[in-house]
């Protein structure tokens, strides 16, 4: 039977809600993960949060059934609480139903396959959760093997990050690392590296993409450094005709991902 | 000579703050936009803000004195301030070193040239203002004519849209309209259009698309309405390879508007 919390002073609230903050994240290797569409993506590729909180109203609901029974199966804990509860756990006025707590996962370049997908993502420096979670997301779709975090990138489990993967954090491996281990681990084996840059004449549509493709996206206000840049094996430009100078990093990413899979697919 | 304000307490600072709120916005009829870059792709577009605040340390840089200039020349008034008070007109710690105050502008659908561009984009129900700000973005880089918003879409002269925009807001017209009035418009001319959908078998690379081509995005929980779905010439699907059923409304917007104009440059 789940516990009960309704009291906002119980020291769990306190606990699971400064999950939103990165040092605490770093100190318990937890993450905070909301709403029943995400949670259920996450069953079902077996991730089961270690704690679940979730709104009494919906406790008769079959997929939160599904939840709590998945978590109490596993010895994780699952609560039943009230929507201010829920909305101070979730920092949104209107709360999602559910709240789960994750173990943080962490998957190192060598456990990759990079025969398993013929598109890669790979990012340096990206500093925004939305753009983190877009591109995991758009990975997801594409069929990407995962996403390759190079140097300081924002955290890919903050919640914001988490939210706006909807789910795909789950359904595809992440891995953060180095630029120079990366390269290393990349030139071990077969594979394509292709940056997008400014400083091409070579359109991405007019590129010919050959699998393992790794897609790399530069930072979102610098763009890549120059020794980056030359580590690749093509640059590749996006035509922009009009007063801008570049696309948001997780568009140029999808708009990339999506004509190398068109190419792949041919 | 720029007025100085350094006082929290004075009343055009509140006044200004205000701006982040949408009833403010309607009852004042203006907008905040931030950072030296968005205020210069303005003033490049021809839009001059009706009050400017830049930061005392910045005056010196040109492209601040050039804002200065033209705000000046064109009636408006310049204020030299903190970067306290700049960090609270823009609500960010690391606040921008300018903050403009524009009056908001309106196009009405009547006042589009439908032949002036091959691609058009449309929006319904768009709830998220990083999307709105990215999909002006992203039609500011494909030369679309314009973005027309159909029904209840956040507001694209919140902060968030404009900053997601990067300034796209001043260079690409932006119509707010009714489902209906746009129907009765397409219809009075040419124009295809093209629905994004989940309920069709047809591959967005395989369809043909003639301009003036709207693209019709629909809603980012729901999806478009089933009468609208049915009102298009022509409705396609982008393939989904993962777990998830449907990508981010500003990547499937840019996914499909690189399409359609690599179709219309061949």
């Amino acid at each position: 039977m789940p516990r009960q919390i309704t009291a906002y002073s119980n020291p769990l609230v306190k606990q699971v809600r400064d999950l939103r903050d990165k040092r605490h994240r770093r100190e318990s290797g937890q993450f905070l993960a909301e709403g029943l569409r995400i949670l259920t993506e996450a069953l079902e590729t077996g991730r089961v949060p270690a704690l679940l909180f979730f709104a009494a109203a919906s406790a008769g609901h079959e997929r939160v059934r599904a939840l709590v029974d998945a978590v109490e199966r596993s010895g994780g804990e699952a609560i039943e609480t009230t929507p201010d509860i829920l909305s101070k756990l979730s920092g949104k006025e209107n709360p999602q139903a559910v709240v789960g707590v994750f173990d943080e996962f962490d998957t190192n370049l060598s456990h990759l396959d990079r025969n398993a997908s013929g598109i890669w993502l790979v990012a340096e420096r990206l500093r925004d959760p939305g753009n983190l979670g877009t591109i995991l997301r758009t990975g997801d779709a594409v069929g990407a093997g995962g996403l390759i975090l190079i140097g300081e990138c924002v955290d890919p489990f903050s919640v914001e990050a988490v939210r706006a993967s909807m789910g795909a954090l789950f359904t595809i491996p992440v891995v953060r690392t180095e630029w120079q281990p990366f390269l290393d681990w990349l030139r071990a084996g077969p594979g394509q590296l292709v940056g997008l840059s400014l400083d091409t004449d070579i359109d991405y549509r007019s590129a010919a993409y050959r699998g393992p493709t790794f897609l790399l996206t530069g930072n979102e206000a610098q763009g890549m450094p120059a020794d980056y840049a030359a580590a690749c094996d093509l640059l590749v430009k996006i035509p922009m005709l009009g007063k801008a100078d570049s696309l948001n990093a997780a568009v140029a990413t999808a708009v990339m991902a999506y004509e190398v899979l068109a190419q792949h697919r041919r």
